[in-house]
């Protein structure tokens, strides 16, 4: 599983409690899926359609640095299957995992669209085709 | 199943295709199932614990309302397991639905803490009693 | 007065002496009375125009939950004046009221237009014609 | 009127009609007043206590600018009476005026505490006793 | 130099460590030098296109208020060269320093565009035309 | 250079000419600076001292993904000088670059202390110490 986007937790990412709001850190994974997903179908107009349960694990608070990983699960015809983990780099405990999440690829009339891929593949590779 | 909150989905809410994002949607009914459990089991520690599995139903753009609908499904000893739909009030389509989400009671240790909790109670009755 | 929308105080809400920042306040209460007259009007394009004097009882702190109440006081040609009040669901004291808001119906050439409307219409009802 | 802080008015700050949402004017214009409040009575801790009928006379659209402005209207005990204006420095038309707000200083019991002064003052001049 | 936007520092503003986030100054900063540039070119397409080195000097906390001062250094063709402090009004200390920042007036084009400006003007001038 | 964190461009992070607010892109940039810096020194306290100049090369408009990539130029005692970079994933231009900035770990007494650090560490080989 590759780990990209790394967030800090800030006082505006609290919840009331002072931990880590799952809301936040909810929107967080859902907008790393997306730019993922965009990046591997080289669509951008993808939505989530369908996350399978999730388990909140451990939690984070101020100052914490929360990392999330991204793993192609299976490549389908219009939609990508993921899989998803949120790690505390500080702690070095795993936040949440979500087993699958779908990812479907749409065309410009809102309908699903065959995206043609069948493995992940890196930009640095593609980008060596110039 | 009662449906209080409710969102106006405004620019600040879209993904970049121009519908309402995700992320923020989940964010948004994150807090919905805290503050209902807080009232419910009258302790303001409360977390997530789990989610079942997550449809995506429609999804809303800029403009519409929607409404957040929240129902319990069962009493735990510390926990409080709830159920929730999420509906375009506009187009009347539902967004999302969640069927079982565990929330916890914790105690100021961060340890599960009974709530002593059977049933739903509304804060207007619990006034009677003044 | 029926009592929707409630929000959970969070560090990102609060001014810098810790109690609920009245700006916030202010801009919860302004997307609760458009959301409340677009489907009353069952209109869109709102515009707040005219609020009566507002008095800060009380405030809120972090954690506690506050929900907006609004009631209809009466049905304009093309406008709308609601009453508003906000309370805290954790002290149970009024937090603000303001006795009168002037809502107006626009049409697509942004000037006021007629919304036929004379009393308040619940969404279910509505529905029921289906 | 000394007209201080001015604004961008961006995406995030619309409502869903594209104009700006009134909301995020009104808490503007609170954390202004409660900046104005602190820097004239030399006491951080200062809340809004009252504000007198709001007209929304004119609105402002994405790229807009906006200044506010703020002027004394009398020295209480320990409160403060400000009036506000709000402009549009793209249109020159005036959006919002409140004729009378009070702002009220408090002691670290969160009482009412007299402030002292009796004049506006400008940090400039307070600097030339040093 | 003038002074214009102030912000009162609040917790949505803190890095974890609780002072102010150099990133949300950085941004602070950045809006303030456009909307200077819009008013001043009497454009409200400009970019940013060059800072000279940034020095942070001191921080600020919670409750501190913070005010942007702007001056014109240089007006180019289709250029405008400005120099901007930030400065804490409580503490009376420097902030930041920037002693250069170009921005660029740009045509519908996005290309640059002459503005055909020598010297400051002020929008109360300009109106004295009228 | 390695790259890290990825931002899907919303809405939200639009200027009024809907391109990328250039003050929102410092702030991604600050917060990814101060994390490395915190994983690199392991210490929680890091403050950006200094930034080079800074060069807008291109800019990025909603839906585009753009990433940082930020390397180790030099270990001072207390400090830490990075470089960074900034591209768009789409276009695959550089959007910024600034070629140094200088980090300081400091103590619980707000003053430099030196972080014994010599090299860059990744979390992995620390891992395997375990």
């Amino acid at each position: 599983m590759r780990f990209h986007t790394r967030k800090w937790v800030k006082p505006e990412d609290l919840n009331p409690n002072s931990t880590l709001f799952g809301g936040r850190l909810l929107a967080w994974i859902d907008e790393e899926l997306a730019l993922y997903s965009i990046i591997q179908l080289e669509n951008p107009k993808i939505v989530t359609k369908h996350m399978s349960e999730i388990n909140f694990r451990s939690s984070a608070k101020q100052g914490d640095i929360v990392e999330i990983g991204i793993d192609v699960v299976k490549f389908g015809k219009s939609s990508l299957t993921l899989t998803c983990q949120v790690r505390n780099m500080m702690t070095r405990e795993i936040i949440i995992t979500i087993d699958s999440i779908t990812m479907v690829s749409l065309g410009t009339d809102g309908k699903p669209k065959p995206h043609g891929k069948t493995q992940i593949e890196y930009v640095q590779d593609r980008l060596t085709d110039y």
